[in-house]
């Protein structure tokens, strides 16, 4: 059957999604020439997405207990909430563009996941997506399997 | 060429896509201390996107009819509407969340692809998402490839 | 200069604005032939829209606690979230329309507001608008001045 | 005619509105315990809605010439954008709020209409309304007549 | 008390809004040099609402039949849908901009009222206001009250 | 491990992606019974989004310099700005749907970028995505990998 073999290389396998939204202000700037005028201290309201992706419903008919997931998103959310990120020694040394910043909260949140935080279910988790919006016309994303993070 | 053979695993194959979207207002209760207060009756609007996947264009230039895919939407959103999913013979014993309901969509839209509704060139797309949003601030969505259901 | 005299009434005195979002999910159905299937038990997300209105800003720079103002929003939406409002006393033999449930959210906020729950500056406030959307096709508002509920 | 006197008190008279869209990212830091945390340095990004109002279409069909209005827009933005609010001797000593940025962000507005920026038939407008968005969950506005400005 | 006597001039009476959303696709060329490269052939997507504006609800609790108001604006849409307005006898010689366009479907709405079309308490209506959304950056609107084309 | 040897053909592999948006306001017509009233010449708002995806940020902490990408998109939006693409010879004989669109303006982003347009970093990218949204209810997008066209 090489026609199976093949196909699942080109088309999206069955998958649930599930999406909450939260958001988050802060200040920051960035090191190098490329930034022109963001090199100065300024800021951004980031409003976050965050998919949880699973292959399969559990028996509550659920992808996770989306009450829990917002209640950890908005944890997250909160450990940055109203700060300048320059001063933050977890981002010492970094750029907190957006897409580095998605990568930060998708690392947290997958923390969370790993210590049990988002209840029975998340074991089944197969993928995170983080996507921060910036504006109303740019926004970026980092999205992972958490596959290898378990295995 | 490794490279060239790795890469189809991580990355897109090339794909067009078309969405069109509609909506549903539904009441319905949740079983399951999972959810809360939602195992009281109520209600949502479901704001409904189906996403079309084809590889290639068809001769007009079009990946489907989006004037039958409209229709076909519509039609299966008003199987649904104004009702209380509850006394539902199709989603008996069955939480009709918006994970669920992504994939109900999802199974109607593709019986009717088959059924010939959607007209020349349904028969080559590759793949379907639904998503529902559920408010500002919370979607689920359903995606799986049509290959198998036709094989 | 007649036209100048009449201007004030034809055009908007200068006023600030401040608006907070939330969001209820309810079941209701309605009475009445107009209604068609909407007149079967069915539901709605409203996404709730709270505008603020005072002609000049508190010594903080402010038009409300916008903070208080949310707590006060979430509070009122809670009294609906997740319930039949067939089923509510305070509802009795109304249909609970949009365009309904605007005002009466209206009236609940206006009420906080005379008993102090918005704090300082809320009675320099001289108007409110509530806006629910109930798709992305419809929404209806209510909007009314504070003044003679005070005097 | 007693009920054409009152009318206009109650209704809108005839108005065109023109709108146009920009976005600005800042810093700053709020004085004052009402603030709670948004006391510390922090940001902001602010989607600009500002709107031009005038009763009559000129000659072209235009409320004003909206390439120059978004301009006009930019350039003010520019003068704010990628700064720290907080360091800037036109805010000294003032809470740069959303609702206070709305007015100041108006007042350049129709400083720049006063000197002619925005061409011909600037002078007909009657108010203009500035929104700035926060969040998908927040926003404020500043509106006021521009005929007393100008008498 | 002489501000209660200005207070009305000032704030907004009560009022009822529902509003209704559809779109109309069409391709027209400006004149005049104002307009740049829009004097060129070119397009629009207009996504336009039309609001209704009543004092008080009727019997049924609401504004206006929605189902009617929908139907109404379909039909108006129609009549622009899909055409090259350049070729339009009724906008022979003028500039079917964002703000004219918003002016002209408000008169055939107002038309269709005054003929009836809306049904039942569709006289009650006090005012309307249409606003068409060019782009994600810009929009346009026309309001009116119904008053005086009824006296 | 024979579950973690399928995983990579169902899960996304680490991606960042940026997007940014523009838009174009076009007219044409298209051929074919299929399109209904949609054969005659008309017009269409397109708010392009476009997607750079990468697996590892560069040293700056970013996927792309957005800047120079915002430019290339303008840029590339300009050519098709303001036009009625039935007399465009690049697009002759063909029907300009919006995922024949997307294409194209897929292919001009990666043509800009094979010839270094968007600076240092470019040649990381692994794919793109171009989403064209036509209205509030309907959007189409085409993406592929960017590693063909450059082996």
């Amino acid at each position: 059957m090489p026609s199976f073999a093949l196909r699942p290389l080109k088309e999206p396998a069955p998958m649930y999604t599930v999406c909450v939204r939260g958001h988050v202000m802060i200040a920051h700037s960035f090191q190098g020439e490329l930034f022109g005028p963001a090199q100065r201290l300024h800021g951004a309201t980031y409003v976050v997405d965050v998919e949880f992706r699973r292959a399969e419903l559990g028996p509550e008919g659920v992808v996770i207990d989306i009450g829990r997931a917002t209640q950890v998103l908005t944890a997250i959310l909160e450990e940055l909430n109203f700060k300048n990120l320059d001063d933050e020694p977890a981002f010492a040394n970094q750029n907190t563009t957006t897409e580095f910043l998605s990568r930060a909260i998708f690392d947290r949140i997958a923390m969370r996941l790993d210590s049990g935080e988002l209840g029975p279910g998340a074991d089944r988790l197969s993928s995170l997506r983080v996507t921060l919006h910036e504006s109303h016309v740019a926004w970026a994303s980092y999205e992972a399997s958490l596959g290898l993070a378990r295995s």
